[in-house]
């Protein structure tokens, strides 16, 4: 499939000021940017893609929004699907009954949801409902969801590959927590989790999208051919390798434990991406593209490099190493970004989202 | 209607021991022993009442519990249910496709649904949603329930009476922080809001629930033609009443925090109660009684009673008295009930609660 440039992004976003290192509206502000920049995507599928008659033909149309996380964006991105959804609708004049719309908030059952819920815009029209679970398995009912959205969530596999947790340290670079600056071995062992994960993922949604429903999916990539150890990703990983290999030789931490931490996250090129949904086989593939002009207009700083893999990362490293050496993690990991600011940022504005719409197809 | 007499509880509940006095465990016990009591009468509703044909048409059946709180109370009631609809569909030998249960657990955006969440039973077969929000509103899309379980929480009033707020203190008791012990003006102002309220709740309920769905309500009720004054919660909100005197009086609290103070409860008979549903017209009553056995076995305590009392209230006493008034209110009322104990036990022994069955009337 010829892959599309989408540069669908505004030209301008200014930064949110104002507020501590750690909040949310800062550390999700790159989140909440890729759900701007999917609204027309959004749209344009709902436009061409969407099955209006069948999808509201009961009155009741289902949302899940998967790994929503909390905080606005979820409440922005599933209110763009609902407007959108209601435009084509109305914009037969033959339609005319009532249509009713029920949210699913997904996410795993540690997520915040009393927060998500006390945070609801308070003039929404739509039924609200928080789901628990992994998207890995079912969620809903079958055939009851019209249209689903997953931003940024994809990337987070089910678990670490059994066979690198089984690995003797020796046999790869021992400390090594991602597979991106490793040997191939290791990314071969990702790659197959990931496929495993997909297929799980794609026969759940499956049976849970009515025929003719769409699921848009917003995900970090890699381009096609890149070298693997050369993407941002794999720089800011090898930032987080050196400070963990000081650590140990300076004895805060042991060189067992960073010998058994991973981080469960794979970046899919979209080539690989496509194989993958073509191999399931349920899903027709209406749209795919990369949201490559994302990140070029906006200031970047040392302070939201860090906040945002902080904030995403935060639970995992304390987990493994504790809070006081997660601490110590992050103050090092800063020096790293502002020694090498100017290749981070460069490499930053490399970076490429991956943008899939599917459309669940006749049995 | 003809008043039945549900005499259903089996003979001994044991108290759960060995917890602190205000732990979830001790302080819902009464309730779970409700979900008990409820048990064979929910099953024999379902067997005897439910369509079950038009229920299963579509293979997914909605079950909501509203008012879930927190616990394991909910995930019994809720199971309970489940094992009845699935017995009784498979009880004709012609049915066969495999059914799928939806649980949409719904409290007030202000309950722990982070707790319940992490609590669902591992095993658990159905898909679990959280449903923020008042049941006196529209929760869920139209004709999407087929059962309704709502136990312990219809006497909570969606507020306390404007005119009650809007009174002049001295029209009224200024002590009176409910209308069981005040006068007949405070009643009526109840009295209205509660007949609004429920109008309110069976009107969402109608749009909510599929013809021919069933809807469970178990609640606090006075017997007919009771001297209000002289049923066990007007003991107790009496005893709160003297002990907020003695504070004002020792100017622990103001006369004016204990003015503006309402209990927003409310305690049906059966016959008004059977009034508003025949009034509000969209359901038929299946089954009406009063569960009046439930208490006559167990082992009553001074905690106990503080202990379930203070499990409810302490929101709403603390949002008004303040963290230390209401420790000391707890403990004036603990030495109130002590006081008091003989008397008090055997009216609570005396309290009923009404068990009511409706179905979705045809439009």
């Amino acid at each position: 499939m010829e892959l599309e440039r989408i540069d669908s992004v505004p030209a301008s976003y200014p930064m949110i000021g104002g507020e501590s290192p750690h909040s949310y509206s800062k550390n999700s502000s790159h989140q909440g940017r890729l759900i701007e920049a999917s609204k027309d995507l959004i749209n344009e599928a709902i436009e061409v893609n969407l099955d209006i008659e069948t999808t509201c033909l009961s009155g009741t149309i289902g949302i899940a929004d998967l790994g929503c996380s909390v905080g606005q964006n979820t409440f922005v991105a599933v209110q763009n699907v609902i407007e959108a959804i209601k435009n084509k609708y109305l914009s037969n004049s033959q339609n005319s009954q009532s249509l009713e719309f029920q949210v699913l908030f997904n996410d795993h059952s540690s997520n915040d949801f009393n927060t998500l819920f006390r945070s609801l815009p308070p003039s929404h029209k739509y039924y609200a409902a928080g789901v628990p679970g992994s998207f890995y398995h079912g969620l809903f009912p079958k055939s009851s969801i019209h249209f689903v959205h997953c931003s940024y969530a994809l990337h987070w596999m089910p678990q670490v590959p059994k066979q690198v947790l089984d690995r003797k340290p020796s046999t790869w670079d021992k400390n090594n927590i991602h597979y991106l600056n490793a040997s191939g071995e290791l990314h071969d062992a990702y790659s197959a989790q990931f496929n495993n994960g997909m297929e799980s993922f794609l026969n759940a949604r499956a049976e849970e999208l009515a025929i003719g429903g769409l699921m848009v999916i917003v995900m970090p990539g890699v381009p096609n051919k890149s070298i693997l150890s050369e993407i941002a990703p794999a720089m800011s990983f090898g930032f987080f390798e050196s400070c963990l290999a000081e650590m140990v030789k300076q004895e805060y931490i042991s060189q067992e434990k960073v010998n058994s931490f991973y981080i469960p996250h794979y970046y899919p090129t979209s080539e690989e991406f496509e194989a993958l949904i073509m191999q399931n086989g349920n899903f027709s593939i209406e749209r795919m593209g990369v949201l490559n002009k994302r990140m070029s207009n906006i200031a970047l700083s040392i302070e939201m490099a860090v906040g945002t893999v902080r904030a995403a990362m935060d639970v995992l490293f304390k987990e493994q190493f504790g809070d006081e050496a997660t601490d110590q993690l992050y103050e090092r990991y800063a020096m790293k970004v502002a020694e090498n600011f100017h290749l981070f940022e460069s490499k930053i504005r490399e970076h490429e989202d991956l943008f899939v719409i599917l459309k669940r197809r006749k049995n």
